[in-house]
């Protein structure tokens, strides 16, 4: 009895421990003693919502954004504007397919307009005051689109009013260069100068023109330049084709920095302090007008004087000649001035933003900004509506996900559709001064879409280096449009490529170097890593500078569905492409910016620089070492970081050590930010990306310094390129002490 | 049988039951399902660690570091200083008591030394060039430490090189206001200035006489205004008490900005680009020479003219006349000249900052910086080695907890022995100019003790308002020297105390507007939370402008343990209150920074401005709505984030919502910069606490601008008042909307 009671002990015992072994540890005891946040902090992104994301993306839906967003011209600040403002804040707020939330936020901007009481012309006058030919003052209408009352007259913003006459002189491209050599055989005083888009800024060719004492300046679009030679609108231009009728004119802000010019480093809010508008700088000092190449060629081809240089030579069947000045002896405008008048008017309009967010599930205070602006200057089809038409088909499909309770992105996502930016990028820049602190600290990427489809053969993406990354991992999941089999990355690839000493044969990517869209305040003036993405053209096909209709009235729904991408397919890969590198960044556990790309665009440029400039610094005393040091530290503690993010196992770590590593990959470019380093340069503090005017591809500061002693031969000039050299080692050493073990 | 078995198996089924309850709910599963970091990253600062940390801090280490610092003169750059890193190095090196890792960084400063071949020479000379009468070169010894070759002739750094003589005049303290009204009644052209310390800063009192001719400076110490008048060495001055003797003099910088000179903006490397020397502005442009009231007395009783006014009368038994120019025509120098020959000269010299670190554990890419300069002008006991032994004291404490493993911080701490502040802040600015965005996205706050010790009567402390908290917590905790029952903030409000509408009674904080020692960069430049701490006099027993012996060769141990701190009581005490500030900045889950207490400050200043400001402004269309607004603004985002906190419960919560908001508190300041406000000051960036010399409570850029204009009349004038309200209301909304809900 003893010995089966103790038996029985002993069963009990063993069943018990049995009991609790599997009590222990054959039943999961989450939900008591892992917090509930534990999931949600390590999710990395969900590649099948990626999936999910790009089945969504509908060409019909793009099509009917683009429709609607183009049904009337909606220059920046007009009824049309307004319209779209309202449009954007009605789908952003829709209950089933809208953002968290959404809201319009205004700044009262300087801006430039003609008088549509008076509108602006040009003319040819005899010496009796004759009026012998008058300039078109709208476009030629086609359809109902060119027709429409607010069709805003071609005019160049921020040119002055004033009524200039003078002998006619062709000044190409009215570079300095142009006007110094056309000035050596012809006295340009007192002259009026047409010249051709490209090769310098539109404000350029008045401000390189005026001290030689051009009074007036007039500026039309070669053909040779757009139409690749066509000019006939009876068969060859639009409506038969995305050529540029005769008629055509590109409008555009002829100022040189971006933001409000009255308001520099401030937003421009109603109390705002403005600077005395006379002290507003680098906008043309003499009136300007805009004309088509129809009536460009009536001036050009009775033209005196000798003829212009065989590169100043354009798409006219006759020979450009430098002008008298003015007009050729036997032509029916001999002794005859051309004659401006212009009414343009300056004014302080209030521009609205509209801002709709997500919120971020685990990280609210980052931010992933994706922008574009929603004005035009006439319909704007292609430029910004292609872009504004893909982003509200990203918003709609993730808006869905989100209503639907499906996703809620790991970081906070900020849409920003801006205003007045053809401008001079106003609303975005006005943005960014207003919340410059914020931005800062928080915006892990900017992602601009402007212009989506400049045309439909390859993707054409800009950015930081340590985008590329991301940019090719997203394009590698979309389709190429009309190649079922071929991806956007492969299709690239095939249009622009470069070999990589990491990565081989790869796409090549554009840098931000310029002010072109709305990215400008981010990238140079916020430091934040940012990127333009877009559909364009086969260069074997075209020598456009840019779509043709860029500008006119002629960028409308039926010219961008017919001729840039019939049936929508490129406007779907852009919005698929762009909106999975948006998830990518908002979702990732590890942010997908690279730090080693960064030293491989750094190494290009060192190498470019050694190459052009240190022999010469040699000479001077000027030591590159100190340059070269801070390229192969930077590209040391890139690699040490990634081997660090290679070892690691952020989902089992703690959700700091994710934050740390993401801080640092984040803040990367703001240690490249120097607010003294270009005090000529208004909002460019980036010191590797900045505008540059010596066309080199390397560091920005030091090309356009050694340039400057090149032609001055001061010698003080070269103490402003050793400053450059500082300012970029310690620059670079900054950035790589961000990507060093922190402590 | 059958039921007997069923029994057995009911049993069994009951006992595995049991034992799966137990197995699950019995034993704790932490080490499989809780994360091994969630103890750590949840971890608040630990009270106990602090009371160890107080009685761990012994005066008589503080005794015998201030001993082994100040054996021989340490000048920055001198062979005593370089004695000083290596005992620093030795001390944060040690494998007992010493930190994480410590280094030395060194940067090519520009500094300015005497010629020890070639004194600098004053003199009376008459007519014939005789010698009537010399200025003492050297200070009178009382003990070898002022026999010690090394002491440095005192001397005004950066005053010119040059032989100026003239006749000599009283212009009281040098500042613009003294020379103007002195020049109504004495040609000043071609005299030699004697002034006296106070009023105006040292550089200042050249650069106001320079206009009016003045081609020199002499500068003394009036015993009025630092002697409570007592002038005797043979029974009243040091080393009978604290007091100045007749020959001490007070050496300096003689330049206005901070950081080194040559590299604005630029760390100071070898190879940094270095502006021309003739570009260095805000120095004396003429020679001056600090002299002794000793000598100052036998000058200025011998002055001919009228008398100066009441005002200007000092501490000498004789009327201080304005000079005729020149002395008295019944004087012994009737007709002669003051003549200097001043032989200083500029060098760029190695300085170097002493670094030391502890790492921290779970956010170790957040520090708290703690720093103090190491350089004096001769054996520097109070200037500044009674910082520097308070320093070490805290790290010997601090570095023996980590090396026995008790303790490591929750973030990274910093310590920074700063060389070459007495030049400039030379070695705090290079280390902030050479790590700008790693400190500025990085640090939590900036603790400076320089003096410890000025007297040993009360506390004083200085600093943003968001420290306020921190400084009154740790205070509390740390019994006031001399009195057991009365902690450390019981003292500090019987000697200094405001109401405030939140707290009530309360020790009044001083805020950082000047740049008074090294938390100049960090907060001025850098916008960090930044406070400077000292124990000081009571001021109902002494007028002295500061403790005598200051900048002078009785700056010493015997001098400090003597008649400063008998018995290193203030220095444990600012010790222990530093210290705890450091451990709870370093170690608390939540940041203890106060946005609140910063909207008090700001609505203060607002009072101000608007009592001060608005009838006027209001009579030339000048808004202050704006700034109202963002006052408001700004106190409500404080007030919804201190509640946000107040129901929050961080330690349950994911870490990234604690490291969220501690973001929100870490980077309030950074709003508050901006790098174009304040063009003509270097490194002030800061619109709430940049410098200023309106003399007014109140916001500093626009109380400058007002005076301004009230001054000049000029309507142009205008425009920058209404410029720094808009950048005052639009860094305030800033800041706001960094403390506003994230997204």
């Amino acid at each position: 009895m003893l010995k089966q009671a103790l038996l029985g002990v002993l069963c009990a015992a063993v069943v018990l421990s049995i009991g609790i072994l599997i009590g222990h540890f054959g039943i999961s005891k989450s939900s008591s003693s892992e917090p509930s946040w534990m999931k949600d902090v390590v999710k990395d992104v969900d590649e099948n919502l990626i999936k999910q994301f790009l089945s969504e993306v509908k060409t019909s839906e793009l099509e009917q954004n683009l429709r609607e967003l183009t049904k009337i011209p909606h220059m920046a600040t007009s009824p049309g504007d307004e319209q779209t403002v309202q449009f954007m804040l009605k789908r952003w707020k829709d209950p089933s397919s809208g953002l968290d939330d959404a809201w319009r936020q205004e700044y009262a901007v300087y801006l430039s307009f003609p008088d549509p009481e008076k509108p602006n012309k040009v003319t040819v006058v005899d010496p009796s005051d004759a009026e012998l030919y008058t300039v078109r003052e709208k476009e030629k209408p086609y359809y109902d689109d060119q027709r429409h009352p607010d069709v805003v007259q071609p005019y160049a913003a921020y040119a002055p009013a004033g009524h200039p006459r003078g002998k006619l002189v062709y000044a190409h491209q009215g570079k300095a260069a142009d006007y110094e050599l056309l000035n050596k055989t012809v006295d340009l005083r007192g002259t009026i100068a047409i010249t051709r888009y490209g090769g310098a800024g539109r404000a350029a060719k008045a401000i390189n023109g005026a001290p030689y004492g051009v009074v007036g300046v007039l500026v039309y679009t070669d053909p040779l330049d757009i139409n690749d030679g066509v000019m006939s609108d009876t068969s060859e231009t639009y409506p038969h084709s995305w050529y540029l009728p005769p008629s055509g004119v590109e409008r555009g802000s002829y100022s040189i920095p971006f933001g409000d010019m009255l308001t520099p480093y401030l937003a421009a809010k109603d109390d705002t302090y403005r600077i005395p508008r006379e002290n507003v700088t680098e906008i043309p000092p003499i009136p300007v007008q805009p004309i088509g190449f129809e009536d460009a060629y009536k001036l050009i081809c009775e033209l005196g004087g000798d003829a212009a240089p065989s590169d100043w030579q354009g798409g006219f069947n006759c020979t450009y000649n430098n002008g008298g000045p003015g007009f050729n002896t036997d032509s029916v405008f001999n002794n005859s001035d051309v004659k401006l008048d212009i009414y343009n008017h300056e004014t302080v309009k209030n521009s609205s933003n509209v801002m709709g967010i997500i919120r971020g599930s685990v990280e609210p205070d980052r931010y992933v900004i994706y922008g574009n602006h929603r004005d035009s200057w006439v319909h704007g089809a292609i430029d910004p509506s292609s872009g504004t038409s893909v982003m509200l088909e990203i918003t709609r499909v993730l808006g869905s996900m989100v209503k639907q309770g499906k996703w809620r992105p790991r970081r906070s996502i900020i849409f920003g559709s801006w205003g007045a930016e053809e401008f001079g990028l106003i609303g975005s820049a006005e943005y960014t001064e207003d919340y410059f602190t914020k931005l800062s600290e928080r915006t892990v990427s900017y992602i601009n879409v402007d212009i989506a489809t400049f045309a439909n053969a390859t993707l054409r993406a800009s950015g930081v280096p340590s985008v590329q990354n991301v940019i090719f991992q997203a394009s590698q999941q979309v389709s190429a449009p009309g190649h079922d089999s071929l991806s956007v990355y492969d299709n690239w690839i095939k249009y622009s490529n470069r070999t990589s000493p990491t990565h081989g044969l790869i796409p090549r990517m554009g840098y931000l170097t310029g002010a072109g869209s709305d990215y400008a305040a981010f990238v140079h003036y916020l430091g934040i890593a940012s990127m333009d993405i877009s559909y364009t053209y086969d260069r074997t096909k075209t020598n456009a500078r840019i779509y043709p209709a860029y500008h006119t009235a002629y960028d409308t729904f039926d010219y961008a569905s017919k001729y840039i991408d019939p049936g929508f397919v490129s406007h779907q890969a852009v919005a698929r492409t762009a909106g999975n590198i948006l998830i990518r960044l908002a979702d990732s556990l590890l942010l997908p910016l690279n730090c080693t790309d960064y030293a491989e665009s750094l190494e290009d440029y060192l190498k470019e620089a050694v190459t052009l400039y240190e022999a010469q610094l040699q000479t001077k005393g000027i030591s590159m070492e100190p340059l070269k040091w801070a390229v192969a530290n930077f590209r040391r503690e890139a690699k040490n970081l990634e081997e660090l993010i290679r070892s690691s196992h952020l989902a089992n770590d703690t959700p700091l050590k994710a934050r740390r590593i993401n801080d640092q990959l984040m803040l990367l470019d703001r240690a490249f930010l120097n607010p003294y380093a270009f005090p000529d340069q208004y909002g460019f503090r980036h010191v590797i990306w900045a505008s540059s005017s010596a066309g080199k591809p390397t560091f920005p500061g030091l090309a356009d310094a050694f340039a400057r002693v090149q032609s001055s031969g001061e010698p003080r000039d070269w103490e402003k390129v050793h400053y450059h050299l500082s300012v970029l080692s310690q620059a670079i050493d900054g950035a790589a002490s961000m990507l060093a073990e922190v402590i």
